[in-house]
């Protein structure tokens, strides 16, 4: 076996077998396939596809390259929850302590922002003292007690994963369905919960533009958690406006909180009680409420619980960004578009994302919104604001946001997409 | 400008414009854009394509990466040849000082053997005293005296290439017919000369399998050279039996002696006839006459002096290999296949040929036949006779023949295949 003949099958729009993908992952993962061979087997696959069985093996064979954890100790059944990425997609904050507040342990192993969607880990630490590393007798403890904890993904899973995945970034072969679903699935199955719930959004502000993408990339990550023996469901959900009314890290927990407490954003609410749903069903506790669990305080009390047992004080003063600029609108009538990557590019440039995997962010930073599509807006009245500690950011973040919104004459009727687009089920 | 949209834009089925292509070679060849970037791009490019003009480009850039040589201070005309490379292709040992007799200058930078195809410089290196390495002006004073020189090419000519090259060969990028042409003509184009004659191998020892391969390349090479000023013509010749009746470095060497003194395997002689008629054509020089200058020894006068130039002894009795193994006629009948591939292979095993650009060769080893197809033999009668000085290989060339030859009853009718397929000129 060698790299040159594994890439030529596959170049030659031929199947990789079993033992070729055993052999390449392997060998890959300890170095004896080149970079510059990996690249060029990863954009064959990318112009030529692998059928469903391949990218099972390929999963299969990015778990096998590390460890597995196992959460079959605990009392309460696992139920995980993984979105593909989004603008303003604070989701997990509330659904985590909620679903845990209803009985199921959440173990959610996030990662952090780059480019213009934010990341989970980013969000949470702009609670003062809150911390994303715990050691794996910690988490087991936390998830025990509180049901929830979110933390960051241990070097050991997936390694293969990890080390093909920089190397994507850097050749342009990223955007390949096949390399996306068996990435996210081999982090996914190595975590080792029993249940998972798969976001998979679409459009503007989202990696999936269209309905058909998402649906594949959707149906690819449900058969192959199913065939893993996870119970899997995804919905498609909506990315061509932000999430909720705030796109950034403290600005995001503030909303979340709102949420907790009872309030916040309708779409962020509805989202947020849809995933409860499926991860509780997933997980077979089929008679929890979580709307009843998010109005009678039982969800922030998992909350503050959570965020206390990773250093954080739930009290504690969010941070604020020290400079703010509002954006206002232009005309009178019904804002119609407000577009989610716009956004999340603004977002970005003010601070609150990173272009590079070693930059810090801004907790502050971000922008908040004051109308969603389908609101009347009155000329004049603030339509953004945007948040950041370097002033010097907001001529790139308004440059973003040129053509982001549009307003139609008053009166114009205009009714909002659902929130959630479609459901993924096993086949 | 940076790598990742260069290769988007060919992943994604787009042109490369000339920016792109111009900036990608050069930054490639400093090392701005990594190996595994460009061999990212590399298989795009093979599954994608280029369009000639890309590919002029491309060819263009990869000139521009190094030095040009300049032979227009020679009192004689300049013609090259090339071959893509196959199975006992000693041409270029009779055609250059042929060439060279006649009135041209030939400056033959050549290459050495990888795979089962041979190189030029170990057939060369087997004649004893011969060196493969001169300096520019070394090189200037032979072609002005003797009018031909056979050597390495230096590492100014096409650097791009010579990485980019490197590089194709590991991660499986080799067969696309743009970057096979762009790297041949860069190079040929580099080396200064006003005439090119290429001889497109096909068949079953040649790179191109089939005719229509054969063409495109052929085509495509044309064109470059002719828009880079070079008078460019292919011939497209018959790979799918070896060239003559020898395939390994010494023995070759003999053979080609044999040639220039008037004798030697008809398939050779009418070749060298042709592509001296070509490069001659090309050069200018139409009324040279070389059926005469081989005839009267001129051609055989300049090979001795050729050889003497670059400290070899054209009277030294040539290496031999300790060991032979002879293959008999099974059956008595007409020869109607040996095939070319499985010939070369053998040799390769013997040890004419390297698997590795580190390893040496044996100037002995190689594989002698003694029929070719549309010879009569006798069951029993010696068909092919294997050198080597490492007995223990000859398991392994005897297995590389199995099925290699087909004998048909005596008196079937059978023609070969003529050595010239077709001849390409500029459109």
């Amino acid at each position: 076996m060698d790299a040159i003949s594994v890439i030529r099958s596959k170049r030659d729009r031929g199947r990789l077998d079993d033992e070729q993908i055993d052999w390449v992952i392997d060998a890959y993962t300890r170095g004896k396939v080149a970079d510059e061979q990996m690249s060029a087997l990863a954009m064959a696959i990318l112009l030529n596809g692998m059928d469903r069985a391949e990218i099972a093996r390929w999963t299969a064979a990015m778990i096998a390259s590390g460890e597995r954890m196992d959460f079959s100790g605990l009392s309460r059944p696992t139920a995980d929850k993984h979105s593909t990425g989004g603008v303003g997609d604070k989701i997990t904050l509330p659904l985590a302590p909620l679903v845990a507040a209803c009985g199921a342990a959440v173990p959610q192993l996030s990662g952090r922002g780059l480019g213009h969607t934010g990341g989970t880990l980013d969000k949470l630490e702009s609670i003062p003292g809150w911390r994303a590393s715990l050691s794996n007798d910690e988490m087991m403890a936390v998830l025990e007690d509180v049901g929830a904890v979110v933390c960051a993904a241990g070097d050991g899973l997936a390694p293969a994963d990890k080390k093909l995945y920089a190397l994507r970034d850097v050749t342009g072969t990223v955007e390949s369905i096949p390399l996306i679903a068996s990435s996210i699935m081999s982090k996914k199955i190595a975590e080792g919960t029993g249940a998972l719930v798969l976001d998979v959004k679409v459009g503007s502000g989202a990696f999936m533009k269209n309905l058909d993408d998402a649906r594949e990339l959707a149906s690819t990550m449900v058969g192959l958690g199913t065939d893993h023996g996870v119970r899997t469901i995804a919905l498609l959900t909506n990315m061509a406006v932000p999430l909720g009314l705030t796109a950034g890290n403290a600005l995001e927990v503030r909303e979340s909180v709102e949420v907790l407490a009872g309030g916040g954003p309708a779409d962020v609410v509805d989202l947020t009680l849809a995933l409860a749903r499926e991860m509780l069903d997933a997980a077979g506790l089929t008679d929890a409420d979580p709307a009843k669990a998010l109005a009678d305080g039982r969800a922030m009390d998992a909350w503050r619980r959570m965020v206390r047992a990773q250093g954080g004080d739930p009290d504690a003063a969010l941070p604020t960004a020290r400079e703010q600029h509002t954006v206002t609108a232009p005309a009178t009538g019904v804002l119609t578009a407000l577009d989610a990557y716009a956004v999340g590019v603004a977002a970005w440039r003010l601070g609150a994302g990173r272009a590079r995997k070693e930059d810090a962010v801004q907790a502050g930073a971000g922008v908040e919104l004051h109308a969603k599509p389908g609101d009347s807006v009155t000329e004049g009245q603030p339509l953004l604001t945007l948040h950041t500690d370097t002033p010097a950011a907001f001529p790139g973040a308004l440059h973003a946001l040129d053509g982001a919104f549009a307003i139609a004459a008053p009166g114009t009727p205009f009714t909002p997409a659902p929130i959630v687009l479609d459901r993924i089920v096993p086949a």
